[in-house]
């Protein structure tokens, strides 16, 4: 299938669509939705549409189907692997859904809202906070990345151990078909078994099948009261231990299980903008957990006596319990700040994967000596999801070396790593998806029935391969 | 696409590939699996098939996808929609997964276990338990339904609530393509976003997409509490109020909350095995709680502190606490004896619809009213899981009146409820499925890019349609 590239005349119709200032053609008014931020992707496009309404967004859809004109959807422009920017042929257009930006309605009592892909993850957030509910998905980019991005690549995170990543906060969706059908299932239906579910489909499938246009989001009830704790650990093992005792102890009250490496809390402390130094000695590793309750005082408590349990039983050196709101938000935002830390200290090779959870503390010690024979010196910063088995194992460059050199060398750093997750059960994507950076290994580790399976999809939703071109197939 | 009847070279070939003894074609040994328990579906197929392995069924699918003969895989035979029935025509014949009965592998530690399709749903509960694990769907036909028949028609049960349907269950799956490739992701990672989700897809597909051969399945903290009890109460708006009121006390703890009319009490006290008389009168409504705990004494005293604030609010009017095990299964086994219970009352039409919740007691109220219009005299039997909005909105025949002239006005009847279940933004199909029985329904009330979608996927996996032919599209 081969695409064209927009003429003169398909820009003006196209233009038309959404209104001529909503229409960017000039590359400083483009110059934000060709790069994502980190700089590693870039590309080129005729124009950037911004339109207003799912309407509008059918319109486009209609013309580029029928010119053969690819089409990138973009929310926020903060995903990790190339997803939202367009290739350098010129063939694809993007569109923007930032001005789908409204929520529709927010129903407190019943715990669902419906909003517009456009909104951000942030907004999302405070309006069911508003409502006395909680939204509980939250990550790093919250306050500009956009909940149908969000959907696209189903979107993971600190809240994905209780509440799930966001596949789980969906009950319906509004999609743009290729050809400009609109498919409209906005059911706030908790229990909906009529036919194939289209919506499961439609998430995490990054702009290839369809664009999102709307969804009908769960809320949760907000609990009452939120314990947070750092907890100081030796080994990998120990942070292993504590999980179990934790999921064992406090079962769907423990809301988050974060862990650390040292090398994470130094770059953070000294980089980010959170000083504290909660131990005397920084410890080899450092866990962050949240227990969240619905009574007053009971999280604390439960907290309480699960680090003293950990404590007795030698899996914990140490652990602080935040005593208040201030402190626990300080706590959060040093594990927040981490992989913006890893900037000043040169060129960072980053990997999101998982594998399951007990394979994580061996995964970790093999990907260590795997880079230390690599490249010498390079060093690790071990972080991320304990309790969902996801590890961000990224990993700077060594002191003094040459930040372009070392960045040269990320396919061949990145596939040894990626191997290794393999050979542990695991996967080279835990949260950030597939975009344009993993498509070809995509296609290297899935089966070949797997990889048959998304074609035959691909061309069923998308027969002239105009949504999102050369992203995840 | 037109299917062939198998000629008697076919089923050779086909009795070879599972042996002699497992390819049943006398009347006599295929009885069983051509009707379903209600005899409302019976079919007739030229051979019943039982393989005992994953690579069996995929040569039986890869000849008869030669063949074009189709196929309709069954697993415990217990659902309520026909799907696991096959036509009159001859040209379909049934695979049966009760062979495919092994546990392959138990991880209690990291909470997932892999088993067979043709385990029961209580081997796998039992096996969890052993492990000191929980697998919390529960549904009233476990000790009979399969966990293939389960994933494939999206189970749901009394533990949806807090732990969600048969999808929240699933991590990986394996299954048989309808031209016999093996797709296989029994992974049990909790987050991998590496393509498209066939897993949901094939959940809830109804084994027109693919015949589920095994499963991975998560299993969670086993409460070590589990406080139970009965509450009275006069109107379903208080029913309501007191689900508002344990959803925001109890938040995850809540893990079951079903509710039972008045009639649904008399019939299960008179024809069921549990005679017990809660309330001194019968109350208008009665609701079933379970609140579950990690730490002992927390369950019951978060219960009691909750029915009494029901009881000081005026939202409830009398409440029983279990006080012991015993008694926490009896009040359950009157509770799960509902459906069975209306059997002696005469022939009953039976939905399985789910409405906004908020939405339950206006749609009971105009329910009934329509009831009486149509019927005058019909007696609603309603009960379900309210906290999921799912009610079995079942209709026993007024008292008296000729049973096959009342199930003859099924269709009419049925309509009009669905009607009435569509205006109130519900669904005709909360958790039974589609199957054959609302398969025409399914046409008229989906929209038709709905449909076109549906058809465009079932034909991207099953090009000749030999997978359970009529069911569901």
């Amino acid at each position: 299938m081969s695409l064209t590239e927009p003429t003169q005349a398909d820009i003006e119709a196209l233009s038309k669509i959404v209104g001529a200032a909503h229409s960017l053609t000039s590359q400083a008014d483009q110059a934000r939705y060709l790069t994502e931020w980190r700089g590693r992707y870039t590309g080129r496009t005729a124009v950037v549409l911004k339109p207003n309404s799912t309407a509008e967004v059918a319109a486009i859809l209609t013309y580029c189907n029928t010119k053969r004109i690819g089409v990138v959807p973009q929310g926020g422009n903060t995903g990790l692997v190339g997803g939202q920017i367009p290739s350098e042929s010129g063939t694809e257009i993007i569109v923007s859904l930032e001005r789908l930006n409204r929520i529709r309605s927010v129903d407190a009592e019943a715990g669902h809202m419906v909003v517009d892909a456009g909104v951000t993850l942030k907004a999302v957030q405070n309006s069911a906070d508003d409502a006395g509910r909680l939204f509980p998905l939250s990550v790093a980019s919250e306050g500009s990345c956009q909940i149908g991005g969000n959907i696209a690549t189903n979107a993971g995170g600190t809240g994905v151990l209780a509440y799930g990543s966001m596949r789980s906060q969906i009950l319906g969706l509004e999609a743009v078909l290729a050809d400009g059908r609109i498919w409209s299932n906005l059911s706030a239906l908790k229990k909906d078994n009529t036919g194939y579910d289209i919506r499961d489909l439609l998430i995490g499938s990054e702009g290839t099948l369809a664009i999102i246009t709307a969804a009908t989001l769960r809320l949760v009830a907000k609990p009452v009261e939120i314990a947070t704790a750092l907890v100081a650990l030796d080994t990998l093992n120990d942070v292993a231990k504590l999980f179990r005792l934790a999921d064992t102890r406090l079962g769907a009250s423990l809301t988050a299980f974060e862990f650390m490496s040292a090398r994470s809390v130094d770059f953070a402390t000294q980089h980010g903008p959170i000083k504290l130094a909660p131990f005397a000695t920084r410890p080899p590793w450092t866990v962050l957990l949240d227990v969240s309750a619905h009574e007053d005082g009971r999280a604390g408590q439960a907290l309480e006596s699960a680090l003293e349990a950990a404590t007795q039983d030698g899996i914990a050196t140490a652990a602080v319990l935040a005593t208040s709101t201030t402190q626990a938000q300080s706590l959060w935002a040093l594990r927040d700040s981490i992989s913006e830390a890893q900037k000043p200290e040169g060129g960072s090779i980053k990997h999101d994967v998982s594998v399951p959870i007990a394979a994580q503390p061996e995964f970790v010690r093999q990907a260590g000596q795997l880079i230390e024979r690599l490249c010498p010196g390079a060093r690790p910063v071990v972080f991320g999801h304990f309790g969902d088995g996801n590890i961000h194992y990224n990993v700077s460059q060594p002191k003094g070396a040459d930040k372009t050199a070392f960045l040269a060398r990320w396919d061949e750093i990145s596939n040894a790593v990626h191997k290794l997750v393999l050979e542990c059960g695991g996967s080279i994507s835990a949260e950030h998806g597939i975009g344009q950076m993993k498509r070809d290994e995509l296609a290297r580790i899935k089966s070949p029935v797997d990889i048959a399976i998304m074609r035959a999809i691909k061309t069923a939703f998308d027969p002239h391969g105009i949504l999102n071109p050369g992203k995840v197939l």
